[in-house]
């Protein structure tokens, strides 16, 4: 089979094709892989499978009916531009969230009026989509109204994705991913940055800044499952899901209180004691309106599996960013 | 004030355009009036307004950064592609009802980076962008599902007027309309039309077929009503509204049993005796899977007012199309 991944170089982007390299997706060996993202994605070995890999911009999008021109067997579209910049760049948002989102669906409609083209398409959605007054648990009929351009992006890329399904044109899916956590690398900016720094800096024996109080809740799962959920995607029968393709995703809800008992569970009191608060009003805002809790009940019937506590989120990290061991 | 309205030549248009040819919008008087559609709109006269007329397809867009270039102070954005033809032609659908609205919203953007420019922005919006399954009653909240492209295409267009109100580029609202009835003019095809046809036929001595079961039922307003919104949506003050721009429209829930009583006391058992059963299972499937009554309080608090009973939909067809007088 072939694959397409968009986004191929970003943090989900890296361990999916790390997955991919087996050489099989569900039961069906992969034949082609071809890997994009602005930044050209590093080349991997797939045994048995031609490997191409390069850097386009989906805000000038000429090369996407060449990608489809490929016809691939799946094609996980998870490029987008992320949220801050999203906010602080208006056009390039909509350019690449939704224009590209929107060419990329049309190409593999054009691609079909030739011949017979129906495509798995798996698209990385967000809780973006959820804007406040949100209820304490989400149920899978909340419907998404957002309160930024990344979540409307996305929301509108839903709903397309819904239309050419609907129409025969692919057979798409979109996972709303729960808060990626722990996520590999350095400290970034991004507000929901210290939902993994607490976590993964006192593990290597470094300090982590806190800025929210610990009663702060979010819905969590990690880089492992986060793969899992667009493998499993591409894999299953969609036809249960009827004309709604758009599911919440498994996940484990935790307040940074819970978070940091589970780091005191695995990694000890000196782990927990690396974790320095510095209270930020403006963060404390933004991630206090995000979603707390899911009843993701359509996604669990279809077996999508998350971890079931925070302590197994942090096992994970050891296990795949450590080489099993923490450092304090 | 400088009003610019899109779909100005179809039949909201035409009765929207013959309200603001009074020559005010709610206190304001109006200065300039520009009318487009893909059939040049009729010209009309106001009193110290300049009025002109264009032809001009939304899905050739290069005429829309000149309409907004003369900075109307109102938008009333009405062109669509249809139901039933965004669902035969699916590119064409995508263009002129979801790019389209997209290029008008974002020539606005553009067009206040020079100069502060905020307009109200009135979207025609539809209960096609409700899909099954659907309680009796939708409240305000009720997810917009579609399953249509033409509902795709206006909740992708309602949640971008969201996004481009919430950023301060405009200040817009979308408006899902009832079912339009009385409908004036010749029948027509569309699946809904027997929803006019059967009182507007019987009126003027004619026969009308009904093709559904009489406990079809549906969310009805007038012409006259329709024509109110836009107005008032253009008037009001919108900040109470908050984030979320997309209101459901007051109407009167009426089955066809109820629609052929309400004939019946207004016109008599001649009246009602012209109405032929011709049952067609097709038609019966789909008006059958629409929304059958609201909740709007969200529109009711905004002092949005339509109809209170079809009785009352029938004396206003009677009053505005026959002037006055039923011929049966």
């Amino acid at each position: 089979m072939r694959i397409l991944v968009t986004g191929a170089a970003g943090m989900i982007g890296v361990k999916l094709v790390q997955r991919l390299s087996t050489g099989h997706l569900g039961s069906r060996k992969i034949t082609a892989l071809h890997l994009v993202d602005v930044w050209e994605p590093k080349p991997v070995t797939v045994p048995g499978a031609r490997v191409t890999t390069e850097a386009c911009d989906l805000a000038a999008p000429e090369a996407i009916p060449r990608w489809i021109g490929e016809r691939p067997d799946v094609v996980f579209h998870l490029a987008a531009v992320v949220s801050a910049e999203a906010e602080a760049d208006f056009e390039k948002g909509y350019k690449v969230n939704l224009d590209g989102t929107f060419r990329l669906l049309d190409a593999i409609r054009v691609q079909g009026l030739a011949a017979s083209y129906r495509p798995r398409f798996v698209f990385a959605s967000s809780l973006a989509v959820f804007g406040t007054p949100l209820p304490e648990v989400i149920e899978d009929d909340f419907p998404a109204i957002p309160l930024g351009s990344y979540g409307t992006q996305k929301a509108a890329g839903e709903l397309l994705v819904n239309d050419f399904s609907r129409k025969g044109y692919l057979d798409g899916v979109s996972l709303r991913l729960p808060v990626i956590c722990v996520r590999p690398g350095a400290p970034n900016k991004a507000a929901s940055g210290f939902f993994s720094s607490i976590i993964r800096e006192p593990l290597t024996g470094r300090e982590a800044v806190l800025p929210v109080p610990e009663t702060i809740r979010a819905w969590h799962a990690s880089p492992r499952a986060a793969v899992g959920f667009l493998i499993h995607a591409a894999s299953i029968d969609l036809a249960p899901l009827g004309a709604n393709r758009t599911l919440n995703m498994p996940g484990v809800s935790a307040s940074v209180g819970d978070q940091i008992e589970a780091l005191r569970r695995v990694a000890g009191n000196d782990a927990a004691a690396l974790i320095r608060r510095e209270h930020d009003p403006a963060i404390e805002r933004l991630v206090g309106s995000w979603p707390k809790a899911f009843h993701p009940r359509r996604a669990t019937a279809l077996e999508f599996k998350a971890e079931t506590s925070f302590d197994e989120i942090i096992r994970i990290h050891i296990e795949d960013e450590l080489r099993g061991a923490a450092r304090t």
